[in-house]
């Protein structure tokens, strides 16, 4: 039947050697040559591996080593020319090998198949920007926990669903965003155990056929580990989707920060003022300060970075890069309003401390609750703060009301309360900054 | 309190006027010049309706149209240059005019906001995008259609959860997704009738002060209506979440095309080989010919957009624009072997066949079946083919069976049984052909 | 070799018929029950293309029609037990129907694949679902704009980046949301269109080879048509994945509804105060009132609905439908507070209308920014509010100013100056709230 | 203004006390009860440390704890009766704690808040739901261990694109698989440091103001460490989002393994047949068996489980807790072909080892690539398999060729040069066996 053979009765629309638009389709090296440097330092490994199986001689490897010695000057110079062709930074720095050494750089290939040179590269180069990532985050921590101790005295108002809950200090809502921020970082390190194992000896998936000493491989190139399974090796992309992962979850905690953040710089609030540097104008509206800087941290969480491979892995460390930095910024230089924020508190908000006082005299919570409750309610009819109801209309919720109970309005007291390990008590929230320092210092050993 | 007024105590990465890395975090020129024509074009009628508003003087709207024109072609001869501090094509644009006609550049933001002007640019950059997609679908589909017209007396497995189910059409596959495509076009053509809306005269949010005539500027681009509320049209981006959504529909519908093709290319079917144009080798193995194409359109359907975003809305043409001209070149070249997959076809596929040979004696079905299935365990058990299996043999199964019953062990008579619409009888498969043909037609008028 | 007989000396965790928790793990029958009724009518229909067909007798026919009506009876007065082995919905009803009226029973599935009712089943469901959320989003939508209609005197901030931005309606915020969902009634409606497909008569992937009726299939089942390719009909679940993106857009838009609405009903904005009916208390403290309806509402938007299955699909349906409910209840018993919302607006906000008065002198736009952005700071330096600055003042920025500046700092007039289609001012917002009613009367014809 | 009092002009669905809609929307005690016993666990502690407080009496506490056991028993009898307005576990606990002592229920919740209380619960059940995952794993591990040790002499190719790349041993593939779940594990463990962090002593947000002795509860709860910040402990789920993450990662190794396995029981493949325990038959194809429960497997990996909420906890766990134990099922009831996987090499996967042969006589990689190519070419166009070529034929190609070839065409020797660490060779292949039975010997210690 003529269909069969081809002939294309159908119509189609290319013949030719290999459709342009798949090789274009194909390329990663408008990306992927981001890993010249660790390609290289993969190959020059390889070349040593291949000299102790003897299957380059001792002139070839050091023929080799020169080669991409000078390819890394090359790029490190700027002037590395990628070539129609060179579709990955693999075939580029194989390709350009070539032509400064001639044949030996036919050998480099020997049982080492793209994939298992592809995988080595990416590992190589996250550890390095896993080592960046952790820098950045550190440096965060440390701008906040500083400022945190600085600040230990500015109380405001602590919110649930957005509205006010209770008296806390400035201080203990910083703390809380930094320790987050520390559970990432020693997550990162857990993921780098992970990615810093050696997959490269593994071949297409069998394995290498010849006598390459994987253990001086990975002494070589510095990892911890070689893998355990040649398929595995070479076919598993885990450690990038647990980096993408790591991100997301690092991202949407730097996200709810910087939501809090707009929130507490509205006009509505007037808790802080961002520094110029870090908010925009209007191209329409002339006196439009925006928090862009915030915005822009926010909106970052909710990107999602796309599949396991290499141009999820870059994309990701860009924005994670970019995010950490500009959050060490604005965190660092916005100013706060202490008068404000403390204005901010307001009576209703030591009801909880109402009812604590009822349990201090005997009273099950639940009805310390209940009776609190009533007294908010008075109030509100009264259309008075809670603190102006008398100890007589106090009364009339529960007959333990007595002229003590003055004592209960005062947001510092109230604060002081809260003294065990992880609440917002002066004591506990320097013990807080104390904990975060020794940590802190652990992290740079 | 020292620190409130901002003496940074806690240290800080940066310190000046606008952090670096935000600006450059900011920034969209590099992917956003590509609406060059589109903000063009948006400025150009703009000009129009502030002439008409008298905001701005016939003489002054003809330079501004002039510099546009100037403008428009220093982008198509590629010369345009982007200076630093060009964050987007807007800034661009708006910049080099006022550097070739001065003063009245100045005037052409009036009333009109930064998110007015996008949006309106990035409708009419995705109306032609959403064009070129049609075009390049409808293309697919007439290479399937013209293809299944062609080899219409081709059998072979019909397939579920990857066993052999019923003998098939192999055009009655093809089909199967053509049909699937022609959903596509259908659905981003009400798509584009979203995307075809006025937002410019919109503003910032409240709407514009001055008299601009939105109805000219709604001709002047074409547009088929004039949104309706200034909030909502500077502010939502559903069009670009639909046009996201739409695409990620179409890629599972190329996807699982192509992982059938994987398939059947596979050493173990055989039913197909894939042109020269769409296979890759392997850099350690001489003899591989991988389907690497089918690999690609296969893995682009777990592609994740990212967010309602210019960059998701060009990365997300430029994914589907590749993948539906790969699909179409793989389809029109590849080569099927049709006496393999005429080969493929067993017996046991004919099983329900022979249920139905009981019903048409009036069995009913659940019965049918049951029997059926005893015939097939009595051939396993023998070790032969189940129309091995002699009258006397399929006797102690029922007692209906008798000679006739060897008219069901014919591949195209069971084929040409399923002749109800929608079936894989050949004059079924025609009618479908024909439907599409005439579908295809309705879409190019 | 022994092994690969299956002597399990690996080990194992069972050994018998078929692994209970694989069996627990494929029924669907806990949440496919809620399709009984779309399954009864299904069966009916397909009965009477039976007897047309001649595979059933009249009578027989008959007894299918009475077993499946005496079904549903036994469904809809809550008394159908569902048995062991019943592992779906379809098996469920066969099963009973085997009960009650015993072998024609057995031929109800002629021709007929479980995939092809599954398909046929959620259809009908589906259609019956995608009305009754038409309806929630038209009874929300005349909430909105009638409530649009009555407070459309009502000025206060329209927010940008969270920062004040220009005076506006509240009804034009109102429209802003209302004309959005209208966008989703309208795609509701076109989806519609691609669910409302007849399957039946797909077979399980070859066709029907009896000489089923689909078009009476069709009529009597009230789709529009009928599908084109059996083993796309049998096999796409296209429809769901187009509802559950739908879904996530309009719970989208709800959630950005939601978002602003608990920022107004903080203490620091005051703005609005949700009906008690819509809030919650908190267990601790006494007097918090939490905006729980609307973080319910904001929360659902992130709800991803897993792939296209049934499961996903009811799920999906619940969601929106108590959401969509729970809205219209909180819009229109929330009490706004008008005088805090006016007081809200402050003479920045009228910077923009400064520079538009330059404008009207004949200063370019882009000049006439600058010129205000220079007043809005000598504002601030002198710590007054912009429209305190004398003639004298604002002539230190520009000459052009005189004393009919003083007409700028009137909100109502800034307002209504939006007079263009779809702008913030009265006639505008009226014009709206008439195109929406016009609107929804043609939604419910 | 009217409008502004409430008096609802626009209408609204619902007047009242708390809309019914929304409360059922909020409610959670349908899949929270699950928690019972983690919920007693809690109280149970707090009791303890209400007494050391001074905050209950010895007797007060005496009779919480007898009460909580009472209800313990009722949960676990199956007679606890939830009732109407009981929301949560938390709420349902307590309220029949107060029928069953009285007055000192009511002190329970003293300084404790609802998320104090939700959170550590979360922490307790999600540990053991842990503790269960992993052994499921291990056991599932093992059995491919034991498996692949057994059958260890069982050659078959490996696939690249499924496109037949070079001979492996099947327990070489086993392993691959083997290897990602103990990754699985091993992150489980880290996870699992991160779960098992005591919040209970947070309060709201601001920790707690009674001497509640956090050490003691920590103890008493059998947790590793103490949250350090309060508004972080009761507000952050990351160690839900983590599992939700891992619950993915694990899916996805199962996935794939079961992708293959579906293939390799295709009719066309044929390496493998599934138990009869693991399929299902088809309602219309008395012939079909369907590897129901590898698709099963396979499609779980694309499951996404929404956010982190105690809904997506319990169902991710139910997920992986059914798939685990299935394909543990699965492997350890599978038969394998040998016959016909050792069948299914081909000379062509030797071509990579043809090369090898010249490289072993000195020719660089890349040339000897290049000749094994142009060997594989000579054969097709003769169509004679690779090993037919005469030696005299291969030196058209590359006169080193010389009749010491013929070694080349052995699979097992092919198979034998992979000796390196994680390489296919027997000895490699034993390796990794011994490696994992010694990893699986540490984690049940």
């Amino acid at each position: 039947m003529a269909s069969a053979d081809g002939s294309k009765l159908w119509g189609g629309r290319f013949v030719g050697d290999t459709d342009p638009i798949m090789e274009k389709f194909n390329a990663s090296i408008a990306y992927d040559k981001r890993m010249w440097d660790a390609d290289i330092r993969g190959s020059k490994a390889y070349a040593k591996a291949l000299e102790k199986a003897k299957l380059v001689t001792a002139e070839e490897k050091d023929n080799i080593l020169h080669g991409m010695d000078q390819i890394h000057d090359e790029w490190a110079k700027g002037v590395f020319e990628v070539k129609p062709g060179d579709e990955d930074i693999h075939t580029a720095n194989e390709r350009r090998l070539k032509e400064l050494i001639g044949e030996p750089a036919g050998k480099l290939h020997t049982g080492r198949s793209r994939n298992d040179q592809v995988v080595t590269d990416m590992r190589l180069w996250l550890r390095d920007a896993i080592s960046i990532l952790k820098g950045n985050s550190l440096q965060l921590i440390t701008t906040m926990v500083e400022r945190a101790a600085v600040e230990i005295d500015v109380l405001f108002p602590g919110y649930t669903h957005m509205q006010r809950a209770q008296p806390i200090r400035w201080s203990h809502w910083i703390l809380s965003h930094a320790v987050a921020l520390s559970r990432d970082v020693e997550q990162l390190q857990e993921i780098n155990r992970r990615v810093n194992v050696l997959p490269l000896g593994s071949g297409a998936i069998a394995g290498t056929p010849f006598n390459i000493d994987r253990e001086m491989l990975r002494q070589e190139l510095a990892f911890d580990d070689i893998s355990i399974n040649s398929m595995d090796a070479t076919g598993q992309r885990d450690f990038i989707a647990e980096f993408l992962f790591w991100a997301s979850l690092c991202l949407t905690h730097l996200s709810k920060m910087a939501e809090d953040l707009m929130l507490y710089s509205t006009k509505e609030f007037s808790f802080l003022t961002l520094s110029d540097a870090y908010s925009t104008g209007s191209s329409l509206m002339p006196q439009k300060k925006n928090a862009d800087s915030l915005e822009l941290i926010r909106s970052k969480a909710g990107r999602v970075f796309g599949r396991e491979d290499k141009e999820a892995m870059f994309d990701c460390f860009d924005t994670v890069h970019a995010v950490l930095q500009v959050t060490t910024g604005v965190v660092s230089t916005l100013k706060i309003n202490p008068s404000v924020m403390e204005a901010a508190l307001s009576p209703d908000m030591l009801a909880t401390d109402l009812a604590y006082y009822l349990v201090r005299k005997g009273v099950p919570f639940r009805d310390a609750h209940g009776i609190s409750g009533k007294a908010v309610f008075l109030a509100e009819s009264k259309s008075i703060p809670l603190n102006q109801l008398t100890v007589e209309d106090l009364r009339t919720a529960s007959p333990l009301f007595s002229s003590d109970v003055s004592a209960v309005w005062d947001y510092s007291s109230s604060v002081e309360q809260y003294s065990a390990p992880g609440g917002t008590a002066k004591s506990s929230v320097a013990a807080q900054v104390e904990y975060m320092r020794t940590w802190l210092k652990k992290q740079v050993q």
